[in-house]
């Protein structure tokens, strides 16, 4: 199974002004094609912060989606962080400041057209039409932090992963607290160790229930972990809630 | 000023199936206190990856706060992970125990009173009636995942920190593109080094607007610089958009 990592840049995500909203999505997408996101990291609008992040993670995980810091603006240094990480100058792209010139008419300046500057080298990725490009270099995949934004880029870089098997999970929802069927959920755990067992406890009008997920490649081994922890719950008698 | 990093440990916001709710909330009470939040890392729940990244993030930071995996079931391992990143062994507190036999009854199990394990040395931070403590190793708070409980513990941390100036916060929202201002906004931040002056942009009603936030400790250079922001968006002849 191919894996990867998210590097989101962003002061406003760190001083809780703002809340991600792309890591779910990125998560979801790339577990579709078998991709599975092993690491997160938040860094700040500062170089030598998001040099050193990009280049542990890039060296780690099979691929790397940053997230923020491309727009006009003087707190806008995704690219040129990137095109440090990676040793290479940043130039213009003429067919993207086209694009900037068409899309800004009048009302293009020298800061919006900094959004056409890509890290030598690197590939565009995007559907004609889109507001603006993602880019790639190598394993390294650079997106919008709006999330309208982000999403349409990462559909435009989804095609061009190493297509794995998808991931594919099933969730047991109970009336129970984790406790009471932790000793059950662990005998699960040990019979199907290429899975990921979980339990994640919530209250519904102060009740106590708990969703029992199972994830994995193996689709036929994770139904056979969800029968056998539908048996378990039904052993202690405990009660399943309606989806 | 006193900075921080938050480490979520848990597969479920890996994996898409949960968003992340508590690195907003820990940021703005700590920012209450002037601890500033300058970097978060989610690793899945495997002992090394929680290991490593605490290991790094407790040697750079003032203070860790960790997030999740402190409940009763096969993949709550953040306490012994602390434990193993400190050196230390993992020892029942009887306070803790008695507590839990109390709470839970005669449904209390073997997995139940796990949670009452902690590393060697910790001290508990908790205010009497709470669910659970979290607990402190030397820099590092380990908090639950769940944000009602979270946001309790984390209430019961907050005195024991280094107290530093609060960090202050100032915005104006304008109707306008972030490259409309994206010049003036760079010579507001050259002016105030010492803030971070950020621009934040969104669309309502398919209407372009920006959020102009400067940010810092220093709460004379914040009003400053806000009105140095104002004066510009006017000279512009960019719109307000009413708060």
């Amino acid at each position: 199974m191919t894996d990867a990592a998210i590097l989101i840049i962003g002061n406003e995500i760190l001083s809780g002004r703002t809340e991600d909203a792309n890591v779910a999505h990125i998560a979801r997408r790339l577990a579709d094609v078998g991709v599975a996101v092993r690491e997160v990291r938040v860094v700040p609008d500062i170089e030598n912060e998001i040099v050193d992040a990009l280049n542990a993670l890039r060296a780690r995980y099979g691929y790397v989606f940053t997230t923020g810091g491309i727009g006009p603006t003087h707190d806008d240094i995704t690219i040129v962080s990137v095109a440090k990480a990676f040793g290479v100058a940043v130039a213009r792209n003429t067919r993207v400041e086209e694009h900037l010139r068409t899309t800004y008419g009048n009302r293009a300046t020298e800061a919006t057209l900094r959004m056409a500057d890509y890290p030598e080298g690197a590939a565009l990725v995007w559907h004609e039409g889109d507001w603006a490009p993602a880019c790639r270099m190598e394993n390294v995949f650079v997106l919008a932090g709006i999330p309208r934004a982000m999403q349409v880029m990462l559909a435009a870089c989804v095609p061009l992963l190493g297509q794995g098997a998808p991931i594919h999970s099933k969730t047991l929802d109970v009336w129970a607290r984790e406790s009471d069927i932790a000793d059950g959920l662990a005998a699960v755990q040990g019979d199907y160790p290429q899975l990921e067992v979980g339990s994640y406890p919530y209250r519904i009008d102060n009740r106590p229930g708990t969703a029992l997920v199972v994830r994995g490649a193996d689709a036929v081994a994770v139904e056979a972990a969800h029968k056998a922890i539908c048996a378990m719950v039904e052993a202690l008698g405990v009660e399943k809630r309606a989806a």
